[in-house]
């Protein structure tokens, strides 16, 4: 099998690294000289076996809408798209429309396993018909670790199943990431313990909160230790925004996954202007001293 | 009537002035010598009329604790201490005992009405026997607004009830602070939303929200527009921890007032563990980037 | 001044009334007969004078789009809409851009009150340009609370930051209601507190957490005690889920509100999904027991 | 080695299993006759060479407690006693001091695995001096999984550091337990959403979010599809409630927990006070609708 890749990006690099080790050859396009074997998404179009099939794994939002726009100008009816990167699930209705208007498939495809799945292999939750699900099925086996297929990959359902299963994915680990934080915290705060990396380190096998983030939160340990390098400080990607506003669409409560998007929110503030206001409200009713803010630095 | 009062802070100076405006006459004790009335608790009981009243009016935990002790040494049967500070529930059973150990009575009354009380009055909920709240009752009347009884005053149960009350009414104290400056902080946020302040000030009169704190809130916007000066740093004085540990106590959920709570002691971490987790675990699997701890300033 | 009003159900009926009592001469559509002036949009077009001013109050979403359509036909250039309903702010975009398209001018106006606005007057949010402000502001005048402009109306800014400040508002009263019912919930859960009524009742004077809804609250549980003619099951109508996605989109904390809404969402499932999945968890590890499901009942 | 075990439950009766496995010889005492190796403690007590070790495994509190107060009756000079049950950490000072004053030494070991503890061995903390903790570690060596000390053991600190780190354990579980779980409940009200369970199993291996309750979960969905004969109806059972208290002691903001632990008091709700207040407060404001409440079922 012969596929192009579009994106060689942290993810995408290693995926066309591990889809040659299982004996796909993929030809890969990235606007990185250095990455790209095709100067031109034309000849990366020109180079793959019909029906095309072509992984994409470029940024959500406006980078993947303007790669499949490209894309659904090059190619041909029969060729095959597959979203891999972290769209939307309601972008991909709106992607697959525009192919189908050439008579171009398009799979839907969540892709978990971050910077480790080179090794480990990728876990994959697609969406779209089982017609086009079958024909993309070697990458599919290629991609994932080895052993039982329903362990590491899954037809979720139509077009955009894949990217909500992985939307939900993602809320998911950032209330387990939310959980074991703020676990580390009370660990460090309190002074009887005396060993929070050895704890951590200790429940990672036997125990019923061991997990592939736990060892990862070891190593960090190890890594950097007290964690003094690494600022209190974390982005979000719109995939735990995403949950909490499809949580609430669906009437589902959240608490614990909200829990933890509110939780990066406040991580990148300053000086929250909530906060400025419940001292002003306690230092109007009460006459409790406030802290004055701090003149910013020029 | 004449009492005694300790404590003359930011509350109990303020109480003393409203008793006696309203004919109660009141010898107070505070270590300040700028504000005591006399220069000893011994003189302030001597100097009082049988059966004594004694309205304690001081910091919670171990200063109260010690008053209690001391009064329990100096008062004589029949007497009645009134602890209006923000004690514990679980303290004025301890109190109580103490006291009744020398026939010495004892009443609990929350207290609320912040600096205003002065001149608005004080809300007042209390706990004790029916015989020893009817001795207090004029007490009770000076310090409340006019108007029905039943607005501002409560024999809310045995001793302890009225600070668990007064707990409770902090508690959802902090909830409205944390509803109001949530609304705050998205209204600032919203750059269609040209006049912050004037849509607080619309909302005193007639709508759903409105309120003291409202009002309050108001006042403060006028006095520092944007709270340039104030930062987002809010301390907590014991009652919004208790409020929740009574309400996990009792099985009730309270996930509004937690997270007020929460948000004070976030607001007060300059680099929270638990974040710098959360950013060390997204850049183990995921390697995105994360944002170097800031060395200390000197 | 006379003007056309659209909708005459709880709030529209009641605001007809106070319009008329402070002199505003109204002319009331509504598909009810019983309440309607008019038997038509088309006899209450040509009943106003020019430059009409239309007053729409039905509810958001499809029925407030389709009366702005029907009235974008029937009206002239110079007239003026004003949807005083709790459209969504992005809604209000498209209204006025429908209406500009036959010189159609278009005002956002969130209003708040209640039932009790009939009596007491509304609290009033307005967007649009200063200008159609000026048009309208003897309406304004007259639904307000008599006294100072500024306590009860404000010109928020451009089309959508009216209902933007209602939305945000709306929000705000989620927290506001929450916290309060969790105080509620955790004096009727603590045995040593004996009048729960009585203690809501005590705040209504002097307190920090003095407010309209507490004055509704002890009303409530007057009429009745327990409240034990009323289910814990509460509806939401779209705000409270608007205010925490907007915090979403603006990166804005907002623990208080989010756990208010999510507490409705909880109130209404008979045995969450969620709930579920934790009890068998427990099961699996630790063998714990889990309560049978319960036949549904036929 | 030969120790004694007290307490035959889920738990303990696992755990001399594998113990004997390991080649530990065992003599465990239990109340029921039909698990018990010797009919009362004074033959346990006797059974044993000195210095002798037992390890406590009884439910945490007044059963524990009374257990170590027979010990510290039974016990000589020189015997170690390990509370491997689910104590609170504040008791094991008590507990500590009291076996002290007989010249017994005392350790505490939080024990995480549950049923499965016996086929793949226990997660250990332990609290107590390195010299106890050495005398005990043939123990922990058979209960811990084979391979690396280090991944399944750790001296936590000294008495009282085990339970701690237990206790936290079991926190961060309510944590990870509450994000599936919101995430199952999300994608089975996602009707684009065709093979939940699919999805689940899918994430055993490769995702970010692969665990051993993940696993667990896919087994519970396998055995149950759709959860159907479960109800959502989650007790706990006090080391999430600790967790919360001790983050509320410390500062430490902990939403995502606490959220778990809130989630499992509603789901014991059949009409939450709380929310009949909410449906009240709508009530008279709004005029909205309220379901009346059910009348109980005899």
């Amino acid at each position: 099998m012969h596929i192009g890749l579009i994106g060689l990006g942290k993810m995408g690099f290693n995926m066309r690294g591990r889809l040659r080790e299982k004996g796909i050859e993929v030809t890969g396009f990235d606007r990185s000289p250095d990455r790209t074997d095709v100067p031109s998404l034309e000849e990366l179009v020109g180079a793959l076996p019909t029906p095309r099939i072509i992984w994409v794994m470029v940024p959500a939002g406006q980078i993947t809408d303007a790669v499949v726009k490209d894309l659904s100008e090059l190619l041909s009816p029969g060729d095959l798209v597959i979203d891999g990167g972290n769209s939307k699930f309601t972008d991909d209705q709106i992607h697959a429309t525009l192919l189908a208007q050439k008579g171009v498939r398009f799979l839907d495809c969540g892709v978990s396993g971050g910077v480790w799945g080179l090794e480990n292999g990728y876990g994959l939750m697609a969406g779209g018909t089982q017609e086009d699900i079958e024909l993309a099925m070697p990458i599919f086996d290629a991609l994932r670790p080895e052993g039982e297929r329903s362990e590491s990959f899954v037809h979720v359902g139509d077009v955009g199943a894949g990217h909500y299963a992985k939307m939900v994915h993602n809320g998911i680990e950032y209330g387990l990431m939310q959980s074991y934080a703020e676990g580390y915290e009370l660990l460090e705060a309190k002074d009887i313990v005396k060993d929070v990396h050895g704890t951590f380190a200790a429940w990672q096998k036997g125990t019923v909160v061991r997990s592939w983030l736990l060892d990862l939160l070891v190593k960090a340990l190890q890594e950097d230790p007290g964690l003094s390098k690494i600022a209190g400080y974390v982005e979000d990607s719109g995939e735990g925004r995403w949950t909490v506003e499809e949580a609430i669409a669906n009437s589902v409560p959240a608490p614990a996954i909200t829990a933890a998007l509110f939780a990066r929110f406040a991580s990148r503030q300053d000086d929250a202007p909530a906060m400025k206001m419940v001292a002003a409200l306690r230092n109007q009713f009460g006459g409790h001293a406030v802290k004055p803010a701090q003149p910013k630095a020029e």
